[in-house]
């Protein structure tokens, strides 16, 4: 009945995740996309298969100019002696515009349709952000960085009404583009850098906008320490989130490592989701995320790269790290219920879309979603996989993000 | 005094590691290289910096076809389910030549300039992986896989005449081929793969020959109790391979994670080595080598892919595994010495070629060694990585083996 709205049509093998089914691969599909494209009808070789394309659920744009370097500190410190000064070079719009664009090309080329990004506290180069994501069409949610607590770099702070006020103009001026794909998110650094009245204002901010939420928690164990002494009368960190209405069914919280099984239940009853960023947690030492438990505890969980506490802008390496995690724990105990590369692979696709609260429009090819897929070529010429006759299938290797369009049936 | 024999200069920025420090970077330095090739010099850019080809010290040329896949069972498990029927086909010359031509293309594209393979059980496939080594001028160390022990699969085993015979086949014919570059290595499999008879066996042919020796222990706990079994008249499983001769300063040892403080002091008097691979210690949930003991044992140390049970076959990938695992030990004791990135780079070079006793010919740059080396240009077009101006020096990316020639003042 809607064949005139058809107009391109791919044939190929297509895998992807499901609630039900971990990884599911669809031999010999025909898949109708309606797109404003000329008609056409795509045969793919065997060599081809298509993917969903990789949602990063925690990266931050502004730490990718230093990306790969300085990794010998602790959190705290690494955030006093490399973060901090770095963000504070965003106030140069120029700089930005060359990092954020190097950053939107790179994560695009390495697979990542869709990323949740914090930028700095300059407003104006949050938005300029959001302008390129979308220049170059990728999936966005865009955080203006919040903090007015900054004991070692005090000129990069803000007041809690200066962050008031440039928060709500960054909402309002990034949503007037109405660009299709990039949407702004609340984003308080995390406790130690708020105040409680900062906490409170953005909490309201995005109560009355029904904003996304994104922020970081249990990193450490030095940082959990912290929080309790920051915030002694609240009943946890999660609590320190949750009495502020920023945990929610739109928040994504990076980390959680140190998380208690109390504050688990608190993040399922309130829909709020964890971001796992294993390469970050294991190049900082700051602890390892039993993503085991988390499912087990029916919390949404995704993939981040945490660019750059983490080193690699690439969502593999993430699946990669979040396999060596898991083995990890499994060295240390023999019991435990190692992750599958399919239940990973559903992680940093149809997970991560969940953990956004995006999963209604990306995540895996279910009929009505947009077509945010990568067609993975195994044989390309120069690349880095040798397909070697033996009766296997073929391997992920790299990927190029394809186009955006809607899946019909 | 020897002008007449220099025939390139190299002008640019070289960067090595010496016994006494970890990295050393010469800046703007002519260095001549004594080669057959017509006289030039070569200025390089500000992009493009010199370092030793990377040397492999494990890797199982034979695993490769299916490299990246099967990593869902332990050890004992994975060898009698993939592994070795896999290794089986390798009396099919031609599978053996594609697989072959594979590796050596993958790994030298990759920066591995030295590798210490593993062949499998069949004396013509392994000269002529040894061929296609030197046909495309990769350094390597080959070995013809002994092994009489073998319930699981029994069509993959020798007897242990007929592993000692092909043996001294396999040495005396890669040996009368004179390639300037390959050498044979005594391989028994690991001492569960051996009887006792053949271990005596290969240890007289390396004695009476002066030939290198590889092999595996200690790399699970299942296995240490199995050598346990196996060989209870002996102290330890060192002691096996010591009493038989196998125990030399010419010998590299793959793994080592469960090796007690006794048995390291037996390498540190002996002058054997150990390859740390930590890729295929995580993936098959072996163990974690704990690299600073050995370093603090004064046992030589060098790190491996261990294709396929590490399912990568690049040696900067065994590099940021070795930082992995040692910040996992360091997230697991906060007390813990991490290595440095430095110390890696170190192990991943100079510390690769002591750990195969050819430090006389490569593994770094010091006058009158070989010129195994590696162009790096970070700025290639396309490449990994993003130059961006913020008063940092050039990251390592993608490399390049130049050429072979010898290094002189
Ligand atoms: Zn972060
Ligand atoms: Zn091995």
């Amino acid at each position: 009945h809607c064949v005139g709205r058809w107009s391109l049509f791919l044939v190929g093998t297509f895998v992807h995740s499901t609630d039900h089914t971990a990884v599911e691969i669809l031999e010999d599909r025909l898949l109708g996309v309606d797109t404003e494209g000329k008609p056409c009808h795509k045969r793919t070789s065997s060599h081809h298969f298509f993917m969903p394309g990789m949602v990063d659920t925690h990266i931050h744009a502004s730490q990718y100019s230093y990306a790969g370097t300085a990794l010998d500190l602790p959190l705290l410190q690494w955030l006093n002696t490399y973060t901090f000064p770095v963000e504070a070079c965003y106030k140069d719009l120029g700089f930005a515009r060359n990092v954020y664009t190097h950053v939107v090309k790179r994560t695009l080329r390495n697979g990542t349709t869709t990323a949740c990004y914090f930028a700095t506290i300059h407003t104006d180069a949050s938005l300029l952000l959001g302008q390129i994501a979308n220049d170059f069409g990728q999936r966005a949610l865009v955080g203006k960085v919040c903090m007015d607590t900054n004991n070692f770099v005090p000129h990069y702070r803000e007041t809690p009404e200066e962050s008031h006020d440039e928060t709500n103009r960054f909402i309002s001026e990034l949503l007037e583009k109405k660009y299709p794909l990039v949407r702004p998110v609340v984003t308080p650094r995390f406790a130690p850098s708020c105040s409680a009245a900062l906490l409170g204002h953005l909490g309201e901010i995005a109560q009355n906008n029904h904003l996304h939420i994104q922020s970081h928690i249990s990193e450490t164990k030095e940082e959990v320490k912290l929080v309790k002494e920051l915030f002694p009368d609240y009943d946890s960190y999660t609590d320190v989130y949750h009495k502020h209405n920023l945990l929610t069914d739109k928040t994504v919280m990076a980390h959680g490592c140190h998380l208690t099984d109390e504050e688990l239940k608190l993040f399922r009853e309130k829909g709020a989701s964890i971001a796992h960023c294993p390469n970050s947690n294991i190049s900082l030492c700051s602890g390892m995320l039993d993503a085991r438990r988390v499912l087990n505890h029916k919390v949404k969980l995704g993939l981040g790269t945490d660019v750059a506490g983490g080193y690699s802008p690439s969502m593999l390496d993430a699946v990669r790290r979040t396999l060596d995690t898991s083995k990890v724990l499994t060295i240390q105990d023999p019991q435990y219920q190692t992750l599958t590369f399919e239940e990973v692979f559903r992680l940093a696709t149809l997970g991560g879309s969940q953990a956004l609260s995006l999963d209604e429009h990306t995540g895996n090819f279910k009929v009505g979603k947009d077509f945010d897929a990568l067609r993975v070529n195994t044989a390309i010429e120069g690349g880095p996989i040798d397909l070697i006759n033996h009766g296997e299938g073929p391997k992920v290797g790299t990927s190029l993000p394809l186009h955006r369009a809607r899946i019909i049936n």
